[in-house]
């Protein structure tokens, strides 16, 4: 389906010319740019850009590409990175007991939607292994009674199974900060609130107590601070007064569905580039 | 268009029969209910209606429907209310600078949408008195050096002229708690944020700052606590990474305009009824 | 978590006093309901009522309930029904080769959210097999070359599994007409088009090249028109230029899930009445 | 607020080196872009651009800019489009009795939220003329008993106060085929249907006979196949049973206004771009 290409993603120091030095190093080996987005960031001063080049139009290689591209990229400080469309971003899975989240991941996983692999998942309890494991996907349980040894050991298997991004799939246990410190801007968390609204626990008996008229739920990176990491992918659903908090979880399963499946999308396709707590999103 | 018709709200401890024993009082007397909506608050253990019944179908005028019906109503423990729709609602509308909400409202009132009687219009500025005049409607300016007198002063406008309900559209001045007491469930606000997130100023720009990727409005009562009143409507729009807080501001109008419109006309038409710091809206 | 209740849903021609004399009777036998909604379809003249009764509130079964109830509705010309929320339906699915409502409705069957039974799913493709069969459900295949017998067959599966509800999951065929009439108001379907627009095969091509900003999905009941039979639910969702028909496909196979699984739940609690071409949805 | 730009817009046949070649120009007169979008319409091999430089990184004017340019742009057999956000676009809005959309459009006008010049105000109506003129803004009554000489007089109007762009804004006329290919691309209507459903008269009559469940409104450019013009914006919202026709006119009139102001401020901003019956629409 999609094309064999690579993604070039910057961020630098905001200045004049920076699209016409990269655009015209790229038109000099022939690339062919099949999507190219790009942002200010004005507080920062910082430029941010994203560019998908048909490989095919290349006369190298990725690593080729890179090693060329290295002196411009150091003329405008730019923090860079090149992705091969070709090479799977490896998406280690945490679960405990609810299944909603992962269900519609690994259905998007198997039907071909969601272009990763998924070396392993993990949990704290046994009770999704069987599906899990029908998926032909090993299923790793981890005991948390001592939560300082369960954490250094899913730190331990994330690095054995070679994960670069770490999915927090509804896990409901608070990530040490030397972990979050440890894979920053791999962690990605689904939190049923609409941040910044009910951080913590019990997000929508929060919501029900307070009477409000949407929930939502919010996808972001997992920082050392609770709930306060930079976000990636939000959204809404409307509730009224007939609704018991039960419905209110309901509702929120399909909505904490659907925004981190958009928002790990938009990671897996590197759209995501972090400038300080916010996110720039190339959709 | 709208048929002459008495709106019936009740709310009284939850039991067995009400339904039964109202919609029976109702029927004895020929009674044609047009629209009839139920809740129960279980938390409160507390039973929520909002009965339209057709005037014409009824032998006798509200008076004397409420005179006959009250003792049906003490059996039950009920605060009710019964509400003719011939005698339009009286809203006095408080402004500042800012006069997207206002317009919206002027718009819906001399359309015939929104059936009220808009008695005046008060402003801490003279900026809008032309667009209020050509309406037809009293201007009244206050001077906000002297805060408490002035909200003195606005008290006393507010009963001078007959009002129903005090509609803060984008006013910009903190209503001080003796005004809150005095119109418990009177005054209504548009919050520019999705509460309970970014209380207070500058919402927009909290929300810039904390990189969200909705933003919202909230239409609620106001209590002395501030921005913490009983929800009546909220509502929010997708935002992205390029846009300012000026973007956010022209968003934010649009959806403060349609939150505050839809949540005033609950409230006119006996559709908001309260319970505790929540509240049941009959849609 | 759901208490025992029994359902009870009317329509008649509208009168006066309908609501009394049924929330009467229920009074009388001591029956609390739940829940109540009313609707008056103005054209037809004819009115629509759901109410929920708890079970344990009345001093019978539902048979006996039905008993009595029944002189009641012969004084209104009543269709009425009654059911009991121990009783689940029985949803016999149909699907081709595209899983994801399937995937969806599983999930929601086996983590309990959706209170049916799923006697059997049936195919003419083999592709789902081993993903149905984990559930421990049967699933059958039908060999489609001979497309009369095929559905001879499917109805014959579907009176033998006693089913209630045939629900078309992406299911790539035309029901026949002998089919769509023997089971009316009992086929739901989801079509992957904002109905009426985009009425049978390829609509998310239709909608690409007509360039629509947005695409949505529609359930409805079957009827032996194409596409055209009484709606039940639908969305909408955002699309842009950058998005190709993949893309379109995509998007719809979410909005296709969540609509569909709406849909479902609205009939399975017997929320769903159809007037007309039309339907009265209590949510 | 918006500092001084200049706007390239460009479409040509799709081959390498396009960005680089336009941004490499820009650079090399240090002009510093502060927007840039890029699309690519597959089918067509057509390439889009849009550019927003500040005006004052430039050594020389638009118009210079222009002669420069040309060279390049003929190499690439551009069609391009500079214009200087000083120089506001003219709009002359067409409309007849309704007046939410005129309500609206001429508020984000006064604010300043919408940076254009509205020369004039046509109706076939009285109605109007205090609201309009009280904005300062010429209201002409076109009188439409003859209506081939009504539309002529129409387009000597429109010539005459040199307008940009005609905006029917519920304007209840249909345009006459010359006058569509008279001014292709400049006729901006908004249909109170989500098309390519409920074409024609009464689309909201259609669409509560049709028992849909969300309506829409639909903001395009006009062509001389009626409702059918490329399609611009759109958006949709929830209706249900409980709503009359009345009402769908009610929440209509929300939605059109919203649609209108955005697909307008698209347009006014050049960020639409047609290619055949569609727009890529650069936000």
């Amino acid at each position: 389906m999609t094309t064999h290409h690579y993604t070039l993603t910057i961020s630098c120091p905001d200045r004049a010319g920076i699209i016409a030095a990269v655009s015209g190093f790229i038109a000099e080996h022939g690339g062919f740019i099949v999507e190219a987005s790009y942002h200010t960031e004005l507080e920062a001063q910082r430029f941010f850009m994203r560019q998908e080049i048909r490989a095919d139009s290349l006369p190298f290689a990725a690593d080729e590409f890179g090693r060329r591209f290295a002196a411009l990229a150091a003329t405008f400080e730019m923090n860079w990175q090149l992705s091969d469309s070709k090479l799977n971003k490896r998406l280690v899975i945490l679960v405990s007991k609810q299944d909603h989240c992962l269900d519609d991941l690994l259905h998007r996983w198997r039907s071909g939607e969601l272009q990763v692999d998924i070396p392993c998942v993990i949990s704290n309890h046994e009770d999704l292994r069987s599906f899990v494991e029908w998926h032909g996907i090993p299923f790793i349980h981890v005991d948390m009674q001592d939560k300082l040894a369960a954490f250094k050991k899913i730190a331990a298997l994330f690095d054995e199974y070679r994960g670069d991004t770490m999915v927090l799939a509804r896990f409901m246990q608070i990530v040490p900060p030397f972990l979050c410190r440890r894979y920053t801007g791999k962690i990605i968390n689904i939190h049923h609130s609409f941040l910044p609204s009910f951080v913590g626990a019990k997000p929508y008996h929060q919501a029900y107590l307070r009477g409000v008229k949407l929930i939502g739920a919010t996808c972001h990176y997992v920082t050392d601070e609770l709930d306060a990491g930079p976000i990636i992918e939000q959204d809404t659903v409307r509730i009224d007064h007939g609704d018991t908090v039960d419905d209110l979880v309901r509702y929120g399963r399909d909505i904490e569905k659907t925004v981190l499946a958009r928002g790990l999308r938009y990671h897996v396709e590197d759209r995501v580039l972090v400038c300080g707590n916010k996110t720039i999103v190339f959709k």
